[in-house]
This record gives structure tokens, sequence and C-alpha cells, in this order.
């Protein structure tokens, strides 16, 4: 005996989110319908509100409801500063920090040829068009410290040194993140740690 | 900063999810956001169908998309056998194993009177109702073995005895759940195993 189709239904598509299996996407649907009246159709419209009104930033290729996003249209910011990250939550990430007062260029992804993703399925030729406008005295490669990262960082620096810009390439301090014990600190970040030393 | 309007009333909306919090609801969005075109949409009706699809059965109150469910509907069960369970999940999960054959009873919940689960809030008057048109021989009180299950089972067989209808009213065995070690076992668990042992 299986669920009612609209109950089966529903945990088929939540059961899709990565990290959800048919257990906890059932659990939720019962919840659903648990709920106060409209409570699914609340959930239905934020959902469907994604499709319908986040677009990529013409400038930075960051999500936004509009043409362009908040920090490309802010006049507080760096223009001669660029950092070029992975993915949209970087930006979030970083604006929570505080440090970075520039410019971002959102990449949607890094370069991973076994899983398609080549050269062209990133927001890499609108990158190359804004350097080519110039103006940028520092671009910041933050990508993730990871095999796809690394081999994008590389990537790009090689087509931005191509342009002969007067610009300075930078890549993010990469060591033991702060609060980790050293005991539990992965190999990687130990041997980061310890190329990237610096004087007491 | 925040994140797009729309991608914030997302986050808002998943995060309402009994264990999923902001950080979990915000990588489910941006899942969504990077999922092909349409996913977001499909989502949303499936969503939305539980609202319009889903109702309860007129008979035993499961969830269901028609007027009466299958179960209620199926002429190859025992009609002089119920069981009354707390949750439609209840049903599914007896089916699953197999056992019982014959008709359910879904009260949505159990007493409860600090939460505000009163009888009223239950479906208990339309469970009497079916008790007085007759034809039971045997009431499997199926409520969870907790405080909530066992206060709704008293009360139960005390308004079913009042009626002095001629069925049997029985309860689930409780005890040390298949799998289990002893090691681990709740004492709860171990009590009623005790006190419910059988000769070998």
């Amino acid at each position: 005996m299986r669920e009612a189709e609209p109950i089966e239904a529903a945990v088929r598509q939540l059961s899709r989110f990565p990290g959800i299996g048919r257990k906890t996407a059932t659990r939720l649907v019962y919840w659903l319908l648990r709920a106060p009246q409209g409570t699914s159709g609340e959930f239905a419209s934020a959902i469907k509100g994604l499709e319908e009104g986040i677009v990529e930033c013409q400038l930075c290729c960051t999500f936004t409801s509009k043409e362009r996003c908040d920090l490309c249209c802010s006049k507080q910011r760096d223009d001669e500063l660029l950092c070029v990250v992975e993915h949209p939550q970087d930006v979030l990430a970083f604006e929570r920090s505080g440090e970075f007062r520039g410019r971002y260029h959102v990449l949607h992804g890094a370069l991973s040829p076994l899983d398609g993703v080549t050269q062209d399925k990133l927001r890499i030729e609108s990158l190359m068009a804004r350097l080519n406008s110039g103006g940028f005295r520092e671009v910041i490669l933050a990508m993730d410290p990871d095999v796809e990262g690394d081999t994008t960082a590389l990537y790009l620096s090689h087509r931005i040194e191509q342009k002969n810009l007067a610009v300075r390439l930078t890549r993010l301090a990469h060591g033991i993140a702060v609060g980790t014990e050293i005991e539990y600190a992965n190999v990687s970040s130990l041997t980061r740690a310890f190329e990237n030393r610096r004087e007491f």
C-alpha cells in the first residue's frame, strides 16, 4: 500500500533535496499536512518565487531579484578591488566578515571537467569582459581550497596574465582555521600553515 | 547584507520545517536555484497539491485524496476487526508489516491537555459512531507506548466499556524491540518486557 498520490508526489519532490531521504521527506510532508490551513500554500508560493523572482546580476552574476544586485549598485564600495568567488553564498560569507569593501564576481562553480564543468559553464567570459574594461588594481581569486578551486584559480591567473593588465593577482591565505585545535586540523591545512608560516 | 527577497522568503519558509534550521534551509534553496529549469515549479506544485488534494477519509479519518480511502473501500479486509491508531503514518507502518487485515481508525494525535490536545481535537466521536453502528468483534487500541498514548488508550477503553458492546478490547504487546541488545534497551521497555514475560 502506498500513500495517497498527492502525498506521494510531495514526498518524491522533497526527497530530491540533497541530504533528505524518503523518511525525512515523509516526516516533512506529514508536518505540512498537520500545519495550520494555508501553510502549504505559503511554502509553495515562496518556492515558486525562486523561479520567477531570481536572476543573475548582469554585472557580477550573483543571484538577485533586480537587473543589478545591491552590491554592484552600491556607491560605497572600492571600484578597484575585485573578489572572484565560486558561489553566491560566498559573497554573503565575505560580507558577514566585513573585511572586504570592493566588488565581487561570481563564477557559479569551479572547473571540474570530469563532472562536465568546463570553462564555458562558468561566468569566466563576463569576468574577462569586466577586466578588459579596466580600472581594477587588484583581483583576489577567492576559490575554495580544494582541487577544483585550485585548478580554477590557476586557469584564471593564466588567462588574466595573458592580458598584460597592470593588476595585482592575489589569493586567500590558507592555514589552520581560527578556533581549530591543531590536534584535529586536517593534514592539508597543517601543510599550508607550515608553508605559509610568518615571523613572530 | 541580506539575501535577495525571494531567496530570503524561501529560506524563511523551509526553516519552518521541524529539524531544518536556517543553514540547511539556505543550502536547500541554493540547490533549487542551481537545479534544472522548472525544478522549483515542480516542488511548488507538489506542495500546493497537499492542500488541494488531501482530505480526511469520511470513515477512518486517515489522509486520502478521495472521499473514502483505499483501505476503507477494500472488500478484502476483515470488517469485524478495528485498529485505532494515532497517526496516518501508523496505518502505513502496520500495512508494511502485513500482520493486520482489518479496518483502521485514525485519531490524529493523542490526548495531551497541557498541549491543548483535548478529546474534541481528536477523531473520537467518529470512532464512537462507528462502534455504535456495530459489527466489530475486536478493537485494538494501538497508541504509541508513551504517556499520551497510554492516557488516550485508557480514556478510550472507559468510553467503549460504557457502551456495553460485545467487543474485545486489546492493546499491542510492549517489550524489547526485536533486534535491540538488552544492554541498550530503555528502562520502560525492559520493565514491560519483564511484566509481560511468557512461558518458554
